[in-house]
């Protein structure tokens, strides 16, 4: 530790304050990042991305607008990572192509990264160092060190952040798990002494803080394998889950292998990960026991489990290819048992229901009640916690509003001061000390939108013409012109998409066509020679045409051609 | 009764069987339609539509493809209601504008009815009758009794469907609610009789099978409302509720008027229903206890009660425009406190989360836990069905095929065979009689499409193509080539829409021009005189292009106009 920091305690004014800064995370979950600076240093936690909604249309992934710390490069020491899931890791490889300072995470974590920076190309320009549980990195001002807690994902991270305005604890995800199956429990102790010394401000996890009671141990559903393995003896058993939740894999293969059952791993993202926990050795596979998908064929149904992702209904991933009969090495049949180890995050109700109605159609047996515990703090954990840390500000993180406006009243109610309970906005500047917090600018934050290759290209522009193009399909009405004379030299001509089956509305399309072409004469009677303003006609005429006939609003796209 | 129904039991051959054709409402929630069919005569049970699922872009509604029965009109005798709810009656409307026999139902649901006729001008020439529970109407060689049941909506009805094949009962949607808000209990007594007699088939709603235990009483919402009325005695309170759920408004309006508050209905298909059910005598209102929206103003926060649309989220709905501060009369504030009476249907969560999270963001205080009971029959309940009515054969109606499946094995477990057992897709024509039940036939059957004023002319290509332009956006190339000598005389010209932010993406367009130009020249230069191949290279080569620099798919739509 080279710059001592300054103690959290003490009675003179104007104690020294940081700003604490969140570029995402706390409008929806995902994207999860938040900067904390001092003088010339600033230390980011996480790096995440967040899953498209709906309405943006035809985008691959989200990630959070850094243009905060590009503004601010010079003084940016490096990301600390808490730990290794998407809303927290992978925008890394977008971010850090701008700005390129060390990493330092957890191992399990770094090598998850690792497999991210490797697809980009960037295993040689990033550096990063693995940090372990109670050791300490020093970032500028401020020093963080590293605090084992437990997760839906091994070897996550709460971290201590050491600063001259007093310590801040940030959970980063997590419950507490008195058996957790990899590892050990939550550090409670770490936390203890660090409230004991004071800690000025708890950033607390909020996803289940609106579930009552205590999360349950992930060795539960080891429990209900075990039942379900010893129900369905004479079955083929395929379990799909999270790709990243090594823990439940781990215990799926130990079933496996109590009840002599050879294990394949199905899914590029779950062959991925595992095959980093495996090298890492984060997970135990007795010898043996894993087979290639390719040797499936060879093993009689009662003697194989496969384990893949697809447990939320995506539509490519391996479980929905099974269900839609489009798998090429496993076809379901009554003799499956598919077990679904996972809960359907919301929004994804209907594409899970859509998956085991498929299943269940083609006889397979479909379990998906007790099989899956959350990776998340629920009530009376996040009680516990801040019983332990006793922060003098609550900043809840991870979250949408009413999770974290939720936590705000835990705290109010376990003794923080009420206005010292503080839901932030991505963006906010918060400027905390011992003497005040408070909200003292806005910085530019936000969402890019990735498509394809692209980062930031598609913006709300292109999104809205998505959605009037997804609603209402496009008429594009073409036609040429002499340069000059403004004679009419071809066209007008109607080509429609997404709008009506043509060949079933050869009439309406051909009214349309007299209409467009009626209202462009009248134009060129009328002398009118600003295109701008003979497209416009079209438009409105075509448009009020079709509202008038059918109560419909396509987009209506006029070209002209010009022609000397 | 004209004519007499043959007996279900007896020991001769061959006995008599009737067909059994659910037209849709098997696959998913919605748009439950079934025929039953003996030699000259069909009846058919509802006619509700279906919603749009999410990848039906642009579509506002579904209805059931009736083909068969316009094959079989002549046979047609009626259409027999068991409840107001759309997807029993939504496409009442569309499907009596060829089909137009008498309809049947209790007093309410018709009156519901009639508000959609008159909506379409369809009030003086549909024939229809209201049926008192107890009560039959003859349809042909049918009788079908109409029976007293509980649901969420007020004058629901199961069916005893008397044919010379014996008896069927339709349980329509129910539950069993010993006490409810209006009426009397279900009518156990007659399943019980029915059942003493001999029942050939039950069927029975599905849609909670897979919930353990019994539902609970709608009773039990209005002692949830009394004590959220008394703990924010001094708040505005604000319900949202399902339009249709007559019974939880009269709870509503019932508490209003125990804490003397006034009453503002909100939301047009809230104002419908409500207005229906209080000129028939379906809801009580105490004399001045509601008032229009109009003088909300006049009143202060503590003496009003808004109850209003928009429980599920719904975009459009008045709860989701007061969130959103669109709302021209209602501006959410600290001082409110919105209760959401109701569930979200799988597939709204996040629309509801949504609203939730704005309403708090504006200060607002939001409940929703216990403010909701189910209008459908839990395991158990469903049980008790089965243990009266005792039927030969068990056909699940109204859920997915996981809820029709999970049925069938509970009617197992209640006794019948397991062949007897039997689940339908939509289409299946199921000849059943004392002898035999077996899947003869499959019809056509479906959903259509309707959009705007389109009924059907937007199918699968239409869609396709909306989803293609949703995710990818389109670039058109247009072009005027002369007539015979194909010499380039203008363009090609690049337009997109829904493709990226041209003004930023300037090189990326100027580039795809240039290969576009390169391509027709190409071509010209070969010449190559069929435009067909001209269009199918320039498609080519620029899609190409666009993948190798972007990765994106964008639909490509080459003009070619024709000048003399």
């Amino acid at each position: 530790m080279k710059k001592e920091v300054t103690k959290t305690t003490g009675k003179a004014a104007n104690k020294p304050k940081i700003k604490i800064i969140p570029l995402g995370g706390l409008e929806e979950i995902g994207m999860n990042i938040t900067a904390f600076e001092y003088e010339d240093s600033i230390v980011v936690v996480d790096c995440g991305l967040a899953f498209p909604d709906e309405d943006m249309l035809g985008i691959d992934l989200v990630i959070p607008d850094v243009t905060y710390l590009k503004d601010n490069i010079d003084k940016v020491k490096g990301f600390v990572i808490t730990h290794g899931h998407e809303d927290h890791i992978g925008a890394i490889p977008y971010v850090l192509k701008d700005i390129n300072v060390p990493l330092y995470a957890t191992k399990l974590t770094l090598g998850i990264i690792e497999g991210k920076l490797k697809e980009h190309n960037m295993l040689r320009t990033v550096k990063r160092k693995v940090v372990k549980y109670g050791q300490s990195v020093n970032l500028g001002c401020f020093r963080v060190e590293f605090i084992r807690t437990n997760h839906s994902i091994a070897d996550a991270a709460a971290l201590a952040i050491f600063s001259p305005a007093g310590v801040i604890v940030h959970t980063g995800d997590f419950k507490i798990d008195y058996t957790p199956v990899w590892g050990d429990p939550i550090d409670l102790t770490r936390f203890g002494e660090l409230g004991k010394k004071g800690v000025l401000a708890l950033m607390c996890d909020s996803t289940n803080v609106l579930r009552q009671g205590f999360t349950m141990s992930e060795r539960t559903v080891g429990k209900t394998f075990d039942h379900i393995f010893a129900e369905n003896i004479r079955r083929r058993i395929i379990v799909a889950t999270f790709a990243s939740n090594v823990d439940r894999v781990q215990q799926i293969i130990d079933t496996a292998y109590k009840y002599d059952r050879k294990v394949v791993i199905e899914g590029r993202s779950m062959i991925n990960v595992i095959s980093t926990a495996s090298d890492l050795g984060y997970i135990k596979i007795p010898d043996n026991t894993v087979i290639d998908i390719e040797n499936l064929k060879n093993y009689p149904d009662e003697k194989v489990v496969v384990i893949t992702t697809g447990s939320q209904g995506e539509s490519m991933a391996a479980l929905s290819r099974m269900a839609a009969s489009i798998h090429r090495k496993v076809t379901i049949g009554p003799e499956d048992t598919v077990v679904l180890s996972s809960t359907p995050i919301p929004g994804n109700e209907k594409s899970v229901s859509r998956v085991i109605n498929e299943l269940e159609r083609k006889g397979a047996k479909v379990i998906f009640q007790d099989t899956h515990v959350s990776g998340h703090a629920c009530q009376e954990d996040i009680k516990l916690i801040y019983s332990l840390v006793k922060p003098k500000y609550s900043i809840p993180v991870h979250g949408e509003y009413r999770h974290l406006k939720a936590q705000a009243q835990l705290a109010i109610d376990m003794g923080v001061e009420k206005e010292n309970a503080i839901v932030l906005s991505s963006g906010d500047v918060l400027e905390i000390g011992e003497d005040s917090a408070k909200v003292v600018d806005k910085v530019q934050s936000g969402e890019i939108l990735v498509d394809g290759l692209g980062v930031g290209d598609v913006g709300n522009i292109v999104l809205r013409d998505r959605q009037n193009l997804a609603e209402n399909g496009i008429i594009i009405v073409v036609m040429t012109l002499e340069k000059y004379t403004n004679q009419l030299l071809a066209g007008p001509d109607i080509v429609t998409r997404g709008f009506v089956y043509v060949r079933e509305s050869e009439n309406l399309i051909e009214e349309a066509k007299q209409v467009v072409t009626d209202s462009v004469l009248d134009c060129i009677d009328r002398k009118v020679s600003d295109w701008g303003k003979i497209k416009l006609e079209v438009k409105d005429t075509l448009s009020e045409y079709l509202w008038k006939k059918m109560k419909r609003n396509p987009m209506i796209l006029p070209i002209i051609m010009e022609v000397e």
